[in-house]
């Protein structure tokens, strides 16, 4: 018999299982599996013998040791940073990649909010309309370089290119075809993970290349961004904005360089790109659709 | 020799002839045309008689008498509040249709602001992460009914269909289909004229039949809406929200219904949804693409 241990508690909502999710769950394993939900981490380790597959937000080497029968660890993250990238032989590893949807939409949701005058509505007070007539523009027919080309943002050039902009990826690492492409960017959209090579991509002498109408979003991670480099930028006008999701330091701290009230046109998000309600159930769905809930 | 007499002076910077939309418009009508630009009312006067194309903003019925070798009068705009519906015989008159992909730029601009958090990443001050993960849901899967369904309400449309929005177009009139189409909407996107038959259409009778869930855009005319009844429906938590680029009044007054600060929900847009640089040489990029610059 199958024992699917779900232990995803988290502070945000959209991140803990809910009935809702956990029906969704039963729908995709095999009748007659049991489904436990852990809610703290002694809960968890006092299932984990018995568990087949387990899906949660951290889990730490040690724990393999007392997980005999365990043939799936799953978490929702992209990120590598909570449970270990390798496991004992016949333990399948597998981060979320269901992601892409839903930043691509808060990309979108970012871009258009900048470029349509619904940041500048929010932020200049009562009928801004002669200073937004000099900051909206159109979306399509704008150049975006979208750094880092893997499955996320091959989702959100998609997207992109359905609403008319010119995408050019760039899997990192090629350097020189960066350094080419940034030139004409109008956008520059990072969505770098943060291992190795990573650090400080976006750096003054690649943020020097950027033509002054350049807008940087950042749905990655924090460590992509020279942030006291960036902060110098947006205080110059050498590049136009920034519209930042993830910092190097999370929560983003009220002294740190983009942390501050003094940067200009800078909109602020806190790592939130993948929220939605549904989050849970599609990281779910996800595992089913890729056989491995058996 | 055909001369092309264009008087586009407007507050707002897109809304003014520019250097370069003149640019376009050279490359747009007949060698050996003469292109007039006036800046004044009395400037356009003088220029009139010997007008064959007329660009304006604005033009009372008496002026036609004033222009004998006019044959197109031609607005920008698309409401048909400034120009007259109709003229002499023999001088075309055209309202600029040009308009729905910026605005559907700008409806997208709204959604997404308000379902992925950057409404409330900006109104909920530092690092409001647990307020966003319960306020962010995915656009796609959700159901679109638009209110108004020709040529700007199709392109709305038909953009909301790329990103995964279930569209529902209904034709003024249609009040039968509205009735319950509401029922299940999960957005209403009015985009109506001001013309008759249109006021008051979302009236408390319709906003009892949305779902809770429900938010309401509107980037046509503000007398399409009842202010009362909507602050009301805010204020009561009978719909989720209301996105408004358009007002009963404009400047919307900071003690009309939907002005005052203790409406909750509520994104307010200075009827900006059109705004673009590229607005005038889109507007004769049109005029050439009919025909009508000959």
């Amino acid at each position: 018999m199958n024992v699917y241990l779900i232990w995803l508690e988290w502070p945000e909502k959209c991140f803990r299982t809910s009935p809702e999710a956990l029906a969704v769950l039963r729908g995709l394993v095999p009748k007659g599996s049991r489904i436990v939900r852990a809610k703290t981490e002694a809960g968890f380790l006092r299932e984990l013998p018995k568990a087949t597959h387990v899906v949660t937000w951290s889990f730490r080497k040690e724990w393999f040791a007392k997980a005999p029968k365990l043939r799936l660890l799953a978490t929702p993250a992209a990120g590598r940073e909570l449970v270990p990238t390798e496991g004992p032989k016949g333990v399948a590893i597998h981060f979320g990649g269901f992601h892409g949807e839903a930043m691509a939409e808060s990309v979108l949701a970012m871009m258009l909010a900048w470029c349509r005058g619904v940041v500048w509505s929010e932020r200049l007070g009562h009928w801004p309309k002669i200073a937004l007539s000099e900051r909206c523009y159109r979306l399509a027919g704008t150049k975006a370089v979208i750094l880092g080309y893997g499955r996320i943002g091959r989702t959100i050039g998609a997207r992109l290119e359905a609403l008319g902009v010119e995408v050019k990826g760039i899997r990192r690492g090629n350097a020189g075809e960066l350094g080419d492409a940034a030139k004409t960017a109008d956008w520059l959209v990072c969505v770098l993970p943060s291992d190795t090579g990573t650090t400080d991509i976006v750096d003054a002498k690649l943020l020097k290349r950027l033509p002054k109408r350049c807008v940087i979003v950042n749905v990655g991670r924090g460590n992509a961004i020279d942030e006291v480099a960036l902060a110098d930028a947006l205080k110059n006008g050498r590049i136009a904005g920034a519209l930042l999701d993830v910092w190097k330091r999370e929560p983003l701290p009220k002294d740190s360089p983009l942390g501050r009230d003094d940067v200009p046109n800078l909109l602020r998000m806190p790592h939130a790109a993948a929220f939605h309600m549904q989050y849970v159930a599609d990281a779910f769905r996800e595992l089913a659709s890729e056989g491995l809930l058996k």
